[in-house]
Protein backbone atom coordinates (compact mmCIF):
# COMPACT_ATOMS: atom_id res chain seq x y z
CA UNK A 1 0.00 0.00 0.00
CA UNK A 2 1.17 2.89 -1.03
CA UNK A 3 2.42 4.96 2.14
CA UNK A 4 1.42 8.72 0.98
CA UNK A 5 -1.49 7.82 -0.52
CA UNK A 6 -2.37 6.40 3.41
CA UNK A 7 -1.43 10.14 4.40
CA UNK A 8 -3.65 11.56 2.46
CA UNK A 9 -6.51 9.90 3.97
CA UNK A 10 -5.65 10.72 7.51
CA UNK A 11 -7.82 12.25 10.29
CA UNK A 12 -4.52 14.70 10.86
CA UNK A 13 -5.14 15.80 7.26
CA UNK A 14 -8.82 16.59 7.60
CA UNK A 15 -7.96 18.78 10.19
CA UNK A 16 -5.30 20.76 8.46
CA UNK A 17 -8.04 20.63 5.08
CA UNK A 18 -10.73 21.98 7.66
CA UNK A 19 -8.58 24.61 9.39
CA UNK A 20 -7.05 25.74 5.82
CA UNK A 21 -10.70 26.38 4.42
CA UNK A 22 -11.81 28.21 7.80
CA UNK A 23 -8.98 30.71 7.76
CA UNK A 24 -9.05 30.99 3.66
CA UNK A 25 -12.73 32.25 4.93
CA UNK A 26 -11.24 34.79 6.86
CA UNK A 27 -8.69 35.92 4.57
CA UNK A 28 -10.96 36.32 1.32
CA UNK A 29 -12.60 38.77 3.74
CA UNK A 30 -9.84 40.67 4.55
CA UNK A 31 -8.45 40.73 0.84
CA UNK A 32 -11.65 42.32 -0.12
CA UNK A 33 -10.80 44.95 2.16
CA UNK A 34 -7.28 45.51 -0.06
CA UNK A 35 -9.18 46.62 -2.89
CA UNK A 36 -9.96 49.92 -1.03
CA UNK A 37 -6.50 50.24 0.27
CA UNK A 38 -5.35 52.76 -2.30
CA UNK A 39 -8.24 55.39 -2.12
CA UNK A 40 -10.80 54.14 0.37
CA UNK A 41 -14.55 56.10 0.13
CA UNK A 42 -15.09 57.92 3.07
CA UNK A 43 -17.78 56.43 5.36
CA UNK A 44 -20.99 58.29 6.17
CA UNK A 45 -21.82 57.88 9.49
CA UNK A 46 -25.28 58.95 11.21
CA UNK A 47 -24.12 58.34 15.16
CA UNK A 48 -21.58 57.04 16.85
CA UNK A 49 -20.62 56.95 20.76
CA UNK A 50 -19.89 54.30 23.31
CA UNK A 51 -21.19 53.48 26.65
CA UNK A 52 -21.03 50.66 29.36
CA UNK A 53 -23.62 47.85 29.62
CA UNK A 54 -24.62 45.24 32.20
CA UNK A 55 -22.75 44.71 34.85
CA UNK A 56 -23.14 44.59 38.62
CA UNK A 57 -22.73 46.97 41.66
CA UNK A 58 -21.20 45.85 45.22
CA UNK A 59 -21.09 47.02 47.95
CA UNK A 60 -18.11 46.78 51.04
CA UNK A 61 -18.67 45.82 54.82
CA UNK A 62 -18.74 49.98 54.80
CA UNK A 63 -21.69 50.16 52.60
CA UNK A 64 -19.45 52.08 50.02
CA UNK A 65 -20.23 51.20 46.09
CA UNK A 66 -18.25 49.56 43.20
CA UNK A 67 -19.61 49.42 39.99
CA UNK A 68 -18.28 46.73 37.59
CA UNK A 69 -18.53 43.47 35.44
CA UNK A 70 -20.18 45.55 32.75
CA UNK A 71 -18.77 45.60 28.81
CA UNK A 72 -17.72 48.37 27.02
CA UNK A 73 -19.32 48.89 24.21
CA UNK A 74 -18.46 51.68 20.75
CA UNK A 75 -20.55 51.74 18.07
CA UNK A 76 -21.21 53.28 14.63
CA UNK A 77 -24.10 53.08 12.64
CA UNK A 78 -23.73 54.38 9.24
CA UNK A 79 -26.58 56.18 7.05
CA UNK A 80 -28.82 53.74 5.22
CA UNK A 81 -28.07 50.99 7.53
CA UNK A 82 -29.32 47.70 7.72
CA UNK A 83 -32.25 46.02 9.89
CA UNK A 84 -29.77 44.25 12.19
CA UNK A 85 -26.86 45.44 13.58
CA UNK A 86 -23.74 43.41 14.44
CA UNK A 87 -22.43 42.68 17.76
CA UNK A 88 -18.31 41.68 17.55
CA UNK A 89 -17.42 39.46 20.43
CA UNK A 90 -13.60 38.71 20.44
CA UNK A 91 -11.96 35.41 21.68
CA UNK A 92 -9.57 34.63 24.22
CA UNK A 93 -6.71 37.40 24.96
CA UNK A 94 -8.10 39.97 22.65
CA UNK A 95 -10.43 43.01 22.89
CA UNK A 96 -12.40 44.73 20.33
CA UNK A 97 -9.39 45.37 18.45
CA UNK A 98 -9.74 42.21 16.76
CA UNK A 99 -12.18 43.74 14.38
CA UNK A 100 -10.31 46.70 13.96
CA UNK A 101 -7.17 47.41 11.55
CA UNK A 102 -5.31 44.40 10.79
CA UNK A 103 -1.09 44.14 11.74
CA UNK A 104 -0.40 45.29 8.41
CA UNK A 105 -2.85 48.31 8.53
CA UNK A 106 -5.74 47.12 6.62
CA UNK A 107 -9.30 48.08 7.35
CA UNK A 108 -10.41 45.25 9.54
CA UNK A 109 -14.48 43.69 9.41
CA UNK A 110 -15.57 47.26 11.44
CA UNK A 111 -14.98 49.27 8.61
CA UNK A 112 -15.43 46.62 6.22
CA UNK A 113 -19.34 45.93 7.64
CA UNK A 114 -19.59 49.74 7.91
CA UNK A 115 -19.28 49.65 4.24
CA UNK A 116 -21.79 47.31 3.91
CA UNK A 117 -24.44 49.52 5.45
CA UNK A 118 -24.20 47.20 8.45
CA UNK A 119 -23.97 48.92 11.85
CA UNK A 120 -21.43 47.99 14.20
CA UNK A 121 -21.22 47.09 17.65
CA UNK A 122 -17.57 46.63 19.23
CA UNK A 123 -17.32 45.18 22.39
CA UNK A 124 -14.39 44.86 25.28
CA UNK A 125 -15.96 42.37 27.17
CA UNK A 126 -16.32 42.25 31.59
CA UNK A 127 -13.01 42.24 32.44
CA UNK A 128 -11.04 42.97 29.65
CA UNK A 129 -9.82 45.83 28.17
CA UNK A 130 -11.66 49.18 28.46
CA UNK A 131 -13.81 47.33 30.84
CA UNK A 132 -11.18 46.30 33.08
CA UNK A 133 -13.66 47.34 36.14
CA UNK A 134 -14.06 44.19 37.65
CA UNK A 135 -15.73 43.06 41.17
CA UNK A 136 -12.86 40.65 41.84
CA UNK A 137 -9.28 40.63 42.93
CA UNK A 138 -6.58 39.41 40.17
CA UNK A 139 -2.92 39.43 39.55
CA UNK A 140 -1.72 40.98 35.99
CA UNK A 141 1.92 39.42 35.33
CA UNK A 142 3.79 39.65 31.34
CA UNK A 143 2.95 36.16 30.42
CA UNK A 144 6.12 35.22 27.98
CA UNK A 145 3.68 33.18 26.40
CA UNK A 146 4.11 35.00 22.51
CA UNK A 147 5.66 32.32 20.61
CA UNK A 148 2.40 29.87 21.91
CA UNK A 149 0.22 32.37 20.58
CA UNK A 150 2.25 32.50 17.10
CA UNK A 151 1.58 28.90 16.80
CA UNK A 152 -2.00 28.71 18.29
CA UNK A 153 -3.01 31.28 15.59
CA UNK A 154 -1.43 29.46 13.33
CA UNK A 155 0.85 32.07 11.82
CA UNK A 156 3.39 29.20 11.38
CA UNK A 157 5.76 26.88 14.09
CA UNK A 158 7.64 29.72 16.46
CA UNK A 159 9.83 31.65 15.09
CA UNK A 160 9.20 30.39 11.41
CA UNK A 161 5.51 31.23 9.25
CA UNK A 162 3.97 29.05 7.55
CA UNK A 163 5.17 28.10 3.80
CA UNK A 164 2.36 30.49 1.69
CA UNK A 165 0.65 32.00 5.19
CA UNK A 166 -1.02 35.33 4.23
CA UNK A 167 -0.30 37.08 7.42
CA UNK A 168 2.12 39.76 6.81
CA UNK A 169 5.97 38.92 6.94
CA UNK A 170 7.01 42.78 8.18
CA UNK A 171 7.91 42.50 11.32
CA UNK A 172 5.86 45.41 12.37
CA UNK A 173 3.08 43.32 11.72
CA UNK A 174 4.28 41.07 14.04
CA UNK A 175 4.97 43.55 16.31
CA UNK A 176 1.09 44.70 16.31
CA UNK A 177 -0.70 41.26 16.65
CA UNK A 178 1.42 40.96 19.78
CA UNK A 179 0.19 44.08 21.02
CA UNK A 180 -3.31 43.66 20.01
CA UNK A 181 -3.31 41.04 22.96
CA UNK A 182 -4.41 42.51 26.59
CA UNK A 183 -4.70 40.75 29.66
CA UNK A 184 -7.62 39.42 31.74
CA UNK A 185 -8.22 41.90 34.67
CA UNK A 186 -10.01 39.85 36.97
CA UNK A 187 -11.15 36.16 37.16
CA UNK A 188 -12.59 34.30 33.57
CA UNK A 189 -16.17 33.85 34.08
CA UNK A 190 -18.76 33.08 30.96
CA UNK A 191 -21.45 34.35 33.03
CA UNK A 192 -20.45 37.37 33.97
CA UNK A 193 -19.57 38.06 29.89
CA UNK A 194 -22.71 36.21 28.46
CA UNK A 195 -24.81 38.37 31.21
CA UNK A 196 -23.38 41.70 29.47
CA UNK A 197 -23.41 40.59 26.13
CA UNK A 198 -27.21 39.46 26.80
CA UNK A 199 -27.77 43.09 28.58
CA UNK A 200 -26.21 44.33 25.81
CA UNK A 201 -28.59 42.77 22.74
CA UNK A 202 -32.07 44.08 25.29
CA UNK A 203 -30.52 47.37 25.00
CA UNK A 204 -30.22 47.75 21.57
CA UNK A 205 -32.71 45.32 20.17
CA UNK A 206 -32.47 42.73 17.42
CA UNK A 207 -29.06 41.71 16.43
CA UNK A 208 -26.38 39.58 14.82
CA UNK A 209 -23.59 38.10 17.03
CA UNK A 210 -20.24 38.07 15.30
CA UNK A 211 -17.98 35.78 17.49
CA UNK A 212 -14.42 35.19 17.08
CA UNK A 213 -12.75 31.61 19.09
CA UNK A 214 -13.49 31.48 22.29
CA UNK A 215 -16.38 34.27 21.36
CA UNK A 216 -18.15 31.23 19.78
CA UNK A 217 -19.43 29.34 23.33
CA UNK A 218 -20.13 33.29 24.36
CA UNK A 219 -21.96 34.01 21.28
CA UNK A 220 -24.29 30.91 21.93
CA UNK A 221 -24.56 30.97 25.34
CA UNK A 222 -25.73 34.45 25.25
CA UNK A 223 -28.15 33.85 22.60
CA UNK A 224 -29.69 31.78 25.78
CA UNK A 225 -30.52 34.90 28.05
CA UNK A 226 -32.03 36.41 25.42
CA UNK A 227 -34.53 36.56 22.35
CA UNK A 228 -32.69 39.59 20.78
CA UNK A 229 -30.23 37.57 19.14
CA UNK A 230 -31.65 37.23 15.69
CA UNK A 231 -28.38 34.77 13.91
CA UNK A 232 -24.29 34.13 15.17
CA UNK A 233 -21.79 33.81 13.01
CA UNK A 234 -18.71 32.15 14.49
CA UNK A 235 -15.62 32.14 13.01
CA UNK A 236 -12.98 29.59 14.27
CA UNK A 237 -15.03 28.73 17.49
CA UNK A 238 -13.41 27.19 19.71
CA UNK A 239 -13.37 26.56 23.79
CA UNK A 240 -15.31 23.79 25.56
CA UNK A 241 -18.45 22.07 24.86
CA UNK A 242 -21.17 23.91 23.10
CA UNK A 243 -24.55 23.45 24.97
CA UNK A 244 -24.34 22.02 27.93
CA UNK A 245 -27.70 20.23 27.86
CA UNK A 246 -29.60 19.48 24.50
CA UNK A 247 -32.95 21.08 25.46
CA UNK A 248 -31.30 24.01 25.93
CA UNK A 249 -31.48 24.66 22.05
CA UNK A 250 -34.97 25.48 22.33
CA UNK A 251 -34.90 28.99 20.38
CA UNK A 252 -33.73 27.55 16.43
CA UNK A 253 -31.69 30.42 14.65
CA UNK A 254 -32.49 31.10 11.25
CA UNK A 255 -30.29 31.01 7.81
CA UNK A 256 -29.59 34.37 6.97
CA UNK A 257 -28.64 33.45 3.04
CA UNK A 258 -25.38 34.93 1.92
CA UNK A 259 -23.95 38.53 2.76
CA UNK A 260 -24.98 40.69 -0.59
CA UNK B 1 -17.16 93.10 60.59
CA UNK B 2 -19.69 91.37 58.46
CA UNK B 3 -18.66 87.83 58.73
CA UNK B 4 -20.46 86.68 55.52
CA UNK B 5 -18.89 89.69 53.87
CA UNK B 6 -15.92 88.44 55.15
CA UNK B 7 -16.15 84.78 53.78
CA UNK B 8 -16.82 86.57 50.35
CA UNK B 9 -13.36 87.29 50.26
CA UNK B 10 -11.91 84.39 51.47
CA UNK B 11 -9.16 82.63 49.19
CA UNK B 12 -11.21 79.54 49.81
CA UNK B 13 -13.93 81.08 47.89
CA UNK B 14 -11.90 82.42 45.41
CA UNK B 15 -10.73 78.79 44.85
CA UNK B 16 -14.00 77.57 44.53
CA UNK B 17 -15.31 80.79 42.29
CA UNK B 18 -11.72 79.46 39.74
CA UNK B 19 -13.55 75.82 39.78
CA UNK B 20 -16.70 76.90 39.06
CA UNK B 21 -15.46 78.75 35.66
CA UNK B 22 -13.07 75.78 34.77
CA UNK B 23 -16.09 73.89 34.95
CA UNK B 24 -18.70 75.86 33.35
CA UNK B 25 -15.91 76.41 30.09
CA UNK B 26 -15.68 72.58 29.88
CA UNK B 27 -19.87 72.09 29.99
CA UNK B 28 -19.99 74.83 27.56
CA UNK B 29 -18.71 72.29 25.02
CA UNK B 30 -21.05 69.82 26.52
CA UNK B 31 -23.77 71.52 25.83
CA UNK B 32 -23.11 73.03 22.41
CA UNK B 33 -23.29 69.49 21.89
CA UNK B 34 -27.00 69.48 23.00
CA UNK B 35 -27.79 72.00 19.89
CA UNK B 36 -27.40 68.73 17.01
CA UNK B 37 -29.01 66.45 19.97
CA UNK B 38 -32.43 66.06 17.80
CA UNK B 39 -31.09 65.66 14.29
CA UNK B 40 -26.82 65.53 14.26
CA UNK B 41 -25.47 65.55 10.78
CA UNK B 42 -23.70 62.64 9.59
CA UNK B 43 -20.04 62.56 9.68
CA UNK B 44 -17.80 61.87 7.10
CA UNK B 45 -14.87 60.05 7.83
CA UNK B 46 -12.28 60.10 4.93
CA UNK B 47 -10.24 57.03 7.43
CA UNK B 48 -10.22 55.67 10.66
CA UNK B 49 -8.93 52.85 12.62
CA UNK B 50 -6.31 51.82 15.48
CA UNK B 51 -2.86 50.82 16.17
CA UNK B 52 0.02 50.05 18.76
CA UNK B 53 2.50 52.63 19.63
CA UNK B 54 5.70 52.78 21.60
CA UNK B 55 5.96 50.25 24.04
CA UNK B 56 8.78 48.05 24.97
CA UNK B 57 10.01 44.30 24.32
CA UNK B 58 11.28 42.72 27.26
CA UNK B 59 12.81 39.20 27.89
CA UNK B 60 12.50 36.64 30.40
CA UNK B 61 15.48 33.91 31.80
CA UNK B 62 14.28 31.77 28.89
CA UNK B 63 15.01 34.27 25.96
CA UNK B 64 11.13 34.43 25.39
CA UNK B 65 9.26 37.87 24.53
CA UNK B 66 6.66 39.97 26.25
CA UNK B 67 5.58 43.19 23.71
CA UNK B 68 4.22 45.50 26.24
CA UNK B 69 4.12 49.36 27.64
CA UNK B 70 2.81 50.79 24.36
CA UNK B 71 -0.13 53.31 24.00
CA UNK B 72 -3.66 51.94 21.81
CA UNK B 73 -5.10 54.55 19.92
CA UNK B 74 -8.44 54.65 17.67
CA UNK B 75 -8.02 57.53 15.15
CA UNK B 76 -10.50 58.91 13.05
CA UNK B 77 -9.98 61.63 10.15
CA UNK B 78 -12.82 63.97 8.85
CA UNK B 79 -12.89 64.90 4.88
CA UNK B 80 -11.42 68.30 4.28
CA UNK B 81 -9.38 67.54 8.03
CA UNK B 82 -7.41 70.46 9.31
CA UNK B 83 -3.83 70.65 9.82
CA UNK B 84 -3.19 69.58 12.56
CA UNK B 85 -4.88 66.47 14.38
CA UNK B 86 -5.86 66.43 17.90
CA UNK B 87 -4.50 63.90 20.41
CA UNK B 88 -6.51 63.50 23.19
CA UNK B 89 -4.84 62.65 26.94
CA UNK B 90 -7.00 60.83 29.42
CA UNK B 91 -6.50 61.87 32.72
CA UNK B 92 -6.17 59.45 35.79
CA UNK B 93 -8.47 56.73 36.66
CA UNK B 94 -9.86 57.24 33.44
CA UNK B 95 -8.98 56.36 29.46
CA UNK B 96 -10.17 57.31 25.39
CA UNK B 97 -13.88 57.27 27.07
CA UNK B 98 -13.22 60.56 28.32
CA UNK B 99 -13.40 61.87 25.11
CA UNK B 100 -16.46 60.06 24.29
CA UNK B 101 -20.23 60.09 24.67
CA UNK B 102 -21.00 61.62 27.86
CA UNK B 103 -22.25 60.02 30.72
CA UNK B 104 -25.78 60.94 30.42
CA UNK B 105 -25.46 60.29 26.46
CA UNK B 106 -24.90 63.46 24.08
CA UNK B 107 -21.84 63.87 22.03
CA UNK B 108 -18.41 64.58 23.84
CA UNK B 109 -15.39 66.01 22.82
CA UNK B 110 -14.59 63.21 19.58
CA UNK B 111 -18.04 64.13 17.44
CA UNK B 112 -17.67 67.74 18.75
CA UNK B 113 -14.22 67.83 17.35
CA UNK B 114 -14.72 66.06 14.08
CA UNK B 115 -17.91 68.05 13.23
CA UNK B 116 -15.27 70.78 13.39
CA UNK B 117 -13.14 69.06 10.96
CA UNK B 118 -10.35 68.10 13.51
CA UNK B 119 -8.27 64.47 13.14
CA UNK B 120 -9.14 62.78 16.36
CA UNK B 121 -6.82 60.71 18.03
CA UNK B 122 -8.45 58.84 21.25
CA UNK B 123 -5.63 57.27 23.33
CA UNK B 124 -5.21 54.16 25.87
CA UNK B 125 -2.25 54.90 27.82
CA UNK B 126 -0.14 52.29 28.51
CA UNK B 127 -1.07 49.96 31.09
CA UNK B 128 -4.47 51.26 31.19
CA UNK B 129 -7.93 50.34 29.12
CA UNK B 130 -7.53 48.41 26.07
CA UNK B 131 -3.62 48.82 26.46
CA UNK B 132 -3.52 46.78 29.47
CA UNK B 133 -0.12 45.03 28.46
CA UNK B 134 2.35 46.16 31.50
CA UNK B 135 5.44 44.83 31.52
CA UNK B 136 5.14 44.73 35.14
CA UNK B 137 3.04 42.88 37.63
CA UNK B 138 0.32 44.60 39.34
CA UNK B 139 -2.25 42.95 41.13
CA UNK B 140 -5.66 44.52 40.76
CA UNK B 141 -8.75 45.34 43.26
CA UNK B 142 -11.80 46.41 43.37
CA UNK B 143 -11.24 50.28 44.70
CA UNK B 144 -14.50 51.07 46.83
CA UNK B 145 -13.61 54.88 46.66
CA UNK B 146 -16.70 56.09 44.44
CA UNK B 147 -18.03 58.59 46.64
CA UNK B 148 -14.29 60.29 46.77
CA UNK B 149 -14.47 60.44 42.73
CA UNK B 150 -17.98 61.67 42.92
CA UNK B 151 -16.49 64.71 45.32
CA UNK B 152 -13.28 65.28 43.63
CA UNK B 153 -14.84 65.21 40.28
CA UNK B 154 -16.90 68.15 41.65
CA UNK B 155 -20.55 66.62 41.39
CA UNK B 156 -21.13 67.39 44.80
CA UNK B 157 -20.31 66.39 48.02
CA UNK B 158 -21.46 62.37 48.44
CA UNK B 159 -24.23 61.61 48.09
CA UNK B 160 -25.82 64.86 47.23
CA UNK B 161 -25.32 66.69 44.05
CA UNK B 162 -23.96 70.35 44.26
CA UNK B 163 -27.18 72.84 43.93
CA UNK B 164 -27.13 73.52 39.95
CA UNK B 165 -24.63 71.50 38.90
CA UNK B 166 -25.38 70.72 35.35
CA UNK B 167 -24.00 66.68 35.63
CA UNK B 168 -27.35 65.28 35.09
CA UNK B 169 -29.15 63.94 38.16
CA UNK B 170 -30.43 60.80 36.28
CA UNK B 171 -28.98 57.29 37.96
CA UNK B 172 -27.92 56.16 34.67
CA UNK B 173 -26.08 59.08 34.65
CA UNK B 174 -24.05 58.22 37.71
CA UNK B 175 -23.77 55.06 36.60
CA UNK B 176 -22.31 55.23 33.64
CA UNK B 177 -20.09 58.08 35.06
CA UNK B 178 -18.60 55.26 37.65
CA UNK B 179 -18.09 52.95 34.91
CA UNK B 180 -16.07 55.08 32.98
CA UNK B 181 -13.17 54.59 35.28
CA UNK B 182 -10.76 51.45 34.57
CA UNK B 183 -7.69 50.39 36.69
CA UNK B 184 -4.19 50.69 36.02
CA UNK B 185 -2.66 47.03 34.93
CA UNK B 186 0.74 48.03 35.99
CA UNK B 187 2.60 50.64 38.14
CA UNK B 188 2.36 54.24 37.49
CA UNK B 189 5.22 55.41 35.48
CA UNK B 190 5.40 58.87 33.86
CA UNK B 191 7.89 58.21 31.86
CA UNK B 192 6.23 55.37 30.04
CA UNK B 193 3.62 57.12 29.74
CA UNK B 194 5.26 60.15 28.10
CA UNK B 195 7.48 57.84 26.18
CA UNK B 196 4.48 56.47 24.43
CA UNK B 197 2.72 59.73 23.87
CA UNK B 198 5.87 60.73 22.28
CA UNK B 199 6.09 57.93 19.90
CA UNK B 200 2.73 58.73 18.93
CA UNK B 201 3.64 62.74 17.43
CA UNK B 202 6.35 61.23 16.13
CA UNK B 203 4.59 58.84 13.87
CA UNK B 204 1.63 60.89 12.72
CA UNK B 205 3.79 64.11 13.13
CA UNK B 206 2.84 67.67 14.07
CA UNK B 207 0.05 67.56 16.59
CA UNK B 208 -2.30 69.60 19.57
CA UNK B 209 -2.65 67.94 22.38
CA UNK B 210 -5.83 67.76 24.49
CA UNK B 211 -5.30 66.86 27.82
CA UNK B 212 -7.56 66.44 31.36
CA UNK B 213 -6.70 66.60 34.50
CA UNK B 214 -3.34 63.88 35.39
CA UNK B 215 -3.30 64.17 31.36
CA UNK B 216 -1.92 68.23 31.98
CA UNK B 217 1.80 66.97 33.44
CA UNK B 218 1.80 64.31 30.75
CA UNK B 219 1.40 66.74 28.28
CA UNK B 220 3.67 68.80 29.16
CA UNK B 221 6.43 66.29 29.61
CA UNK B 222 5.55 64.52 26.05
CA UNK B 223 6.24 67.98 24.55
CA UNK B 224 10.36 67.69 25.86
CA UNK B 225 10.83 64.38 24.32
CA UNK B 226 9.43 65.68 21.09
CA UNK B 227 9.20 68.61 18.74
CA UNK B 228 5.89 67.24 16.96
CA UNK B 229 3.61 69.11 19.47
CA UNK B 230 2.25 72.05 17.95
CA UNK B 231 -0.04 73.39 21.11
CA UNK B 232 -1.39 72.06 24.54
CA UNK B 233 -4.76 73.20 25.42
CA UNK B 234 -5.36 71.81 29.68
CA UNK B 235 -8.25 71.27 31.15
CA UNK B 236 -8.16 70.94 34.61
CA UNK B 237 -4.22 70.27 34.51
CA UNK B 238 -2.84 68.84 37.96
CA UNK B 239 -0.87 66.35 39.23
CA UNK B 240 2.13 67.79 40.60
CA UNK B 241 4.78 70.27 39.93
CA UNK B 242 4.61 71.15 36.18
CA UNK B 243 8.35 71.61 35.09
CA UNK B 244 11.14 69.93 37.30
CA UNK B 245 13.36 72.21 36.12
CA UNK B 246 12.95 75.95 34.54
CA UNK B 247 15.41 75.36 31.64
CA UNK B 248 13.18 72.57 30.13
CA UNK B 249 10.96 75.16 29.24
CA UNK B 250 13.42 75.65 26.23
CA UNK B 251 10.42 75.58 23.86
CA UNK B 252 7.53 78.18 23.82
CA UNK B 253 4.27 76.99 22.53
CA UNK B 254 2.45 79.69 20.61
CA UNK B 255 -0.88 80.78 21.53
CA UNK B 256 -2.91 79.86 18.69
CA UNK B 257 -6.41 81.69 19.66
CA UNK B 258 -10.09 81.11 19.45
CA UNK B 259 -11.71 77.82 18.29
CA UNK B 260 -13.40 79.07 15.28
Amino acid sequence: MNKECNITKSPQLKMWQWITIASLTILSHRINSQTFEKAPPALTIASQGSFAVGGKIVTNSEGKLFHGDHAYVTYQVPVNSRKYPLIFVHGIGQFSKTWETTPDGREGFQNIFLRRNFSVYLVDQPRRGNAGRSTLTDTIRPEFTEEFWFNRFRLGVWPSYFKGVQFSHDKNALDQFFRQMTPDTGPSDFEVYTDAYAALAEKIGPAILITHSMGGPIGWQTHLKTSKIKGIVSYEPGGYSLFRKVKDLYRPIQKHGQLR
